[in-house]
């Protein structure tokens, strides 16, 4: 009796993304049920995605619904949590045709590979695309990664490299030239899950980059009542970006380390475990990189190779 | 070093919802630790409203807030769990001054009352109110409601009464003259939370009045592969709307029985409990009427007082 476009759009274009997973009753009901892991706590990271604000409307369609699933999935790799799962509330622009519906699931589905699809909402308005992703992941109680716990004198460390996807925005914009590996990073983040994992009771703070390395660099500083101190030289890049770098100087440096949307972990851990950091390097698909110390104080403060302060009018993006 | 308005948000305005659980961080982290409850599932329920859509332009923010919380909890009533806490994703209009932004949190705190915010997101962008509210509730493992379970014999229940929300929307809509009580149920709905605990072992199958009570009882009727035939002259209605019904008809009815957004609890329950059913009327704020019974086959039929089948063009809302 009821029916509708809508609850064909569920049971045809979902319901394949739930991976059969019993938690998610077939987008049945009201509601998922996700069955306890015991000694498990859940955690839950909830991204708001805007076209125009947090996507180009240039952008495809795949590539959005891959720039969501990867930003949020960044979340529970900063959490060292495993990810069990996820929640999708959308709204669909009322002038996409359903090709484009289409072609945001299919980038959903091949960003999302095995993790279920359990829940959620759609509807579809007269505005922009406007949707939220919930990850949900387990963590064995007590031992989740947060901002808060890094102490003077332990290391600041990040992995993989830099810059790549701010770059790859400038490209998106029409700004500099193709490229394809910074063009990737910008359009398909990768969470770097399988370190998040690893960094489990060796991190003693954890954060991913997406606002921006130096921005992020103080919600660590600010969780944990700490100050820490980057040294630029220390930056790890891409050849595109050390390529694209050779004409920039100072700025272009800066532009690096506030562009944001790198998703790689930016973490801390004690002096002493530096050995095993670095024995994960090269292990999750990516380099581990020491970029600098924690200190007594507050804030971040930038090194520049001469040994001098940079200084930064802001650390990165916000909403507001 | 970074900053901005969207931190001093999160933390002025936002945390006070979180009424200190520990499972919100403080809101200072990428995302929720929930710890386990065992024993028990975890219950997620996601709506994404747009104002507009699920809003009227004319809403306040304290309505707006008042309505998505009340929906959304509403979904974790008719799955009979306790809720725990929720998360808020929000895109705020950037039209929208500080004040009206307050208002909406006004309205979300008196409408959570003691339920924390544990976590979420928060945004601007240049179009109207975009929110994404998610539930989160425990319930024993194995004894949550569902759409699915009614049997043939079953009874069919409803707490409260139909259609005064619907009722509500059209004076809001400035179609009806206005009347405080039907007003108030589409601006305030209060969720069934305490008589859906109550119906854990008891109901068959449990759904919550949103699309339309007619809608509604087609989704049991889907969920559990029967026929569901409700009794148009059993409707619980106020009495301001049988006053507005004395002029309109079987139309009317039919109004009352498709408008949803009631957001009462539309159940199914063996006929040998029928009496545990009756016990509990009147107890949760609510009484609970019988409107029909299960059959064999699909779909819903509703019989008019003189007998004869009522044709429904469309169940209720739906959303493309």
């Amino acid at each position: 009796m009821s029916g509708g476009g809508e609850f064909d759009f569920i049971r045809e274009r979902l319901r394949p993304l739930t991976r059969g997973d019993v938690a998610a009753l077939d987008l049945s009901d009201d509601a998922a049920i996700l069955p306890p892991r015991p000694g498990h706590s859940l955690v839950l990271a909830s991204d708001m995605l805007i076209e125009n604000v947090h996507f180009l409307s240039t952008d495809t369609p795949e590539v959005m619904a891959s720039r969501a699933f990867g930003a949020n999935l960044s979340d529970l790799a900063a959490m060292g949590a495993e990810p069990t799962g996820y929640l999708l509330s959308v709204s669909w622009p009322q002038s996409w045709s359903s090709a484009q519906r289409d072609a945001f699931i299919a980038g959903l589905s091949a960003a999302a590979g095995e993790i279920p699809l359990i829940g959620g909402d759609t509807t579809s308005a007269d505005m922009p695309l406007s949707l939220s992703i919930t990850m949900l992941g387990f963590v064995p109680v007590g031992s989740a990664l947060t901002r808060a716990g890094a102490r003077p004198g332990d290391d600041v460390w990040v992995s993989g490299t830099i810059g790549d996807a701010g770059l790859g925005l400038d490209i998106a914009r029409g700004k500099l030239d193709p490229q394809t590996h910074l063009l990737s990073r910008y359009q398909s983040p990768q969470a770097r899950i399988g370190l998040g994992l690893a960094l489990r009771g060796v991190a003693s703070a954890c954060i991913d980059v997406s606002d921006g390395l130096v921005a992020d660099a103080g919600h660590i500083a600010q969780a944990g009542g700490i100050a820490i101190e980057l040294e630029a030289a220390m930056m790890p890049l891409s050849t595109p970006a050390l390529h694209w770098l050779e004409n920039e100087g100072d700025a272009g440096l800066k532009h690096l380390m506030t562009c944001g949307d790198d998703y790689e972990l930016l973490f801390t851990a004690p002096h002493d475990r530096a050995r095993d950091v670095l024995a994960l390097s090269g292990q999750h698909g990516c380099e581990i990189s020491w970029i600098g110390r924690v200190g007594e104080g507050e804030g971040v403060s930038v090194i520049a190779a001469e040994g001098d302060a940079m200084s930064f009018q802001s650390g990165g993006f916000t909403h507001f």
